[in-house]
C-alpha cells in the first residue's frame, strides 16, 4: 500500500468487529490517516494514544445525528474534505423466514440500508471537497470514496448459507444495500466520488458468529485484505462488489 | 391456458393500474376462479356482476388487517386452499438520491418489500392447504404460488433507467423483494409453493408514467402475457425473476 494515503476516514460501527478493525488497521499503517473519525466512546483509550483518532457522536438511525457529526468532522478537518466514508454499522436478527416481524424488517433496513443513503447525503460536501482537492483525474480511495461493508448473504444470486442462517432482514437489507451502492456510484461519479460494496468474508465478529458457528477468516485477515484492495481501486471498479481478496461478487 | 386453472387467487393492490388489470383478466378468464379476491371499494360494481369476485378489507402495511384477511379469505374458502397469492401492492416515490429521506425510504420498504414478507406468511397456511389437496407433485400455479410483482427497477445488474428516474427508495426495496422471492422459493419449497418475482413491463400505469413518460405496453398486454406464463411455471422456475413474457431478468 505504500504510496496510497487516507488522508481523513470515518468508520461507523466501530465499537467492535470489522469497525474497530478498520480503525486499529488505519491507526498502523506506515502512513496512517491524518485523522480517523469513528463513533464511539470505547474508543476512548485507543484515542488517547492517538491524537489523529477523533472520537465522533454518531447514532446512524437518527438524521439528525448524522447531520451533527457530519458539521462537527467538517469542523476538525478545517475546509479540506473527507477522503472515506466506511459505512460499517450494521445489525443481523438471527430470525427465520416464519418468525420475521414488521419491526425487525423496518429495524434493521433502517441501519443496513437507510443509514448509509443518509450518510452518503450529509457527508456529500466533504466528500466532493475531497475529491475537488485532490489532484488526477481518475477516482481512487485516496481521492474520495464511499465503501459500504455489505455481505455475500445480500447477493440474490449466490444466496449463500441459508441452511446456517435464514435471516431474511439481513439478506433484503444488504440486497438493497447493493442497489444503493449501484445508486450512488452513478449519482456521484459527476463528483468524482469512487463508490464500492465489499463481501468482507464470514469473520469471526459477534455477528460472524451469530449462528453458533466459527466463521474461518480473523478480523485482520479480512481488513488487511480490504485495505489492500481499497488502495488500488479505479474507476473502473466503482459501483462493483467486491470481497475481501478483490473478487467480483455476483449480484 | 386452457387446463390451467387458477381456483383462488388473492390481489393486493387491485384499486387501479396492474393490479385492477388481473382482476378484470382472471374474472374473464374461460375458465375464472371459483374465487377471486382483491382488496378494494371501488371494485364494489365489478363485484356486483361476478359473484366469485370478493372484496376484503386489507391494509397490508398493517399485520393486523393482514392477519384479519387471511381469516376472512380462509372462511369464505370453507376449508379448502388459496392456489394463488398475488402481492402487487406497491407506492413509489419519485425521489432522487439527493432527495431521499428516511420516511420514503421506510414507508416504500413496508409497502415493497415487508408487506409480501408478512402476506406469504399470513396466507402460508392456506397456500399449504392448497398444496396439499392439489393432485400431482410438481409444483404450479394451479397448486400453490406467490407471485411477487417486481420491476426491472430492481435489477442491480440491469441497472435501467437511471436516467429517467432515480428513485432509490423504489430501486432498493424491489432488489430486496428479488431477495425476499428466493427466500421464501426455497423455505416455502418443501410445501410445495412456488414462489416467483415479475417485471411486468413498462405499463402504461398511473407509476408507469410517473416521470410524465408514455410507456410502450398496455396493462393488457402485460396481465395477458403475465398470465400466459404463470400458467406454464413449474418446478424449475421457482425462485426466479421474469418478465411477463417469460425472459429470464438478471437479478
Amino acid at each position: 500500500m505504500a504510496g496510497v494515503c487516507f488522508r481523513s476516514v470515518l468508520v461507523t460501527g466501530a465499537n467492535r468487529g470489522i469497525g474497530l478493525g478498520f480503525v486499529r488497521h488505519l491507526l498502523a499503517l506506515p502512513n496512517p490517516p491524518e485523522w480517523v473519525f469513528a463513533q464511539v466512546k470505547e474508543l476512548q483509550q485507543l484515542a488517547s494514544k492517538h491524537p489523529n483518532l477523533v472520537i465522533v457522536p454518531l447514532e446512524v438511525t437518527d438524521p439528525a445525528s448524522i447531520k451533527a457529526a457530519a458539521a462537527s468532522v467538517g469542523e476538525r478537518l478545517k475546509g479540506s474534505g473527507l477522503n472515506l466514508l466506511i459505512n460499517n454499522a450494521a445489525v443481523l436478527k438471527t430470525n427465520s423466514l416464519d418468525t420475521e416481524t414488521l419491526k425487525d424488517m423496518s429495524d434493521v433496513y433502517t441501519t443496513n440500508t437507510i443509514a448509509p443513503l443518509l450518510l452518503g447525503q450529509a457527508f456529500l460536501p466533504l466528500l466532493k471537497k475531497a475529491a475537488q482537492e485532490s489532484p488526477g483525474s481518475g477516482m481512487s480511495c485516496s481521492k474520495a470514496a464511499i465503501i459500504n461493508i455489505s455481505s455475500i448473504g445480500g447477493s440474490i444470486s449466490s444466496f449463500a448459507g441459508w441452511d446456517v442462517m435464514e435471516i431474511v432482514s439481513y439478506r433484503c437489507s444488504k440486497a438493497a444495500l447493493n442497489m444503493l451502492t449501484r445508486c450512488q456510484s452513478m449519482g456521484y461519479r459527476e463528483h468524482g466520488i469512487l463508490c464500492v460494496a465489499f463481501h468482507p468474508g464470514w469473520v469471526q465478529t459477534d455477528m460472524g458468529s451469530a449462528a453458533g458457528h466459527t466463521p474461518p477468516l480473523t478480523v485482520d485477515a479480512s481488513i488487511g485484505g480490504m485495505l489492500k484492495v481499497l488502495s488500488n481501486l479505479s474507476d473502473k471498479d466503482s459501483g462493483s462488489f467486491l470481497d475481501w481478496e478483490g473478487n467480483v461478487v455476483a449480484w
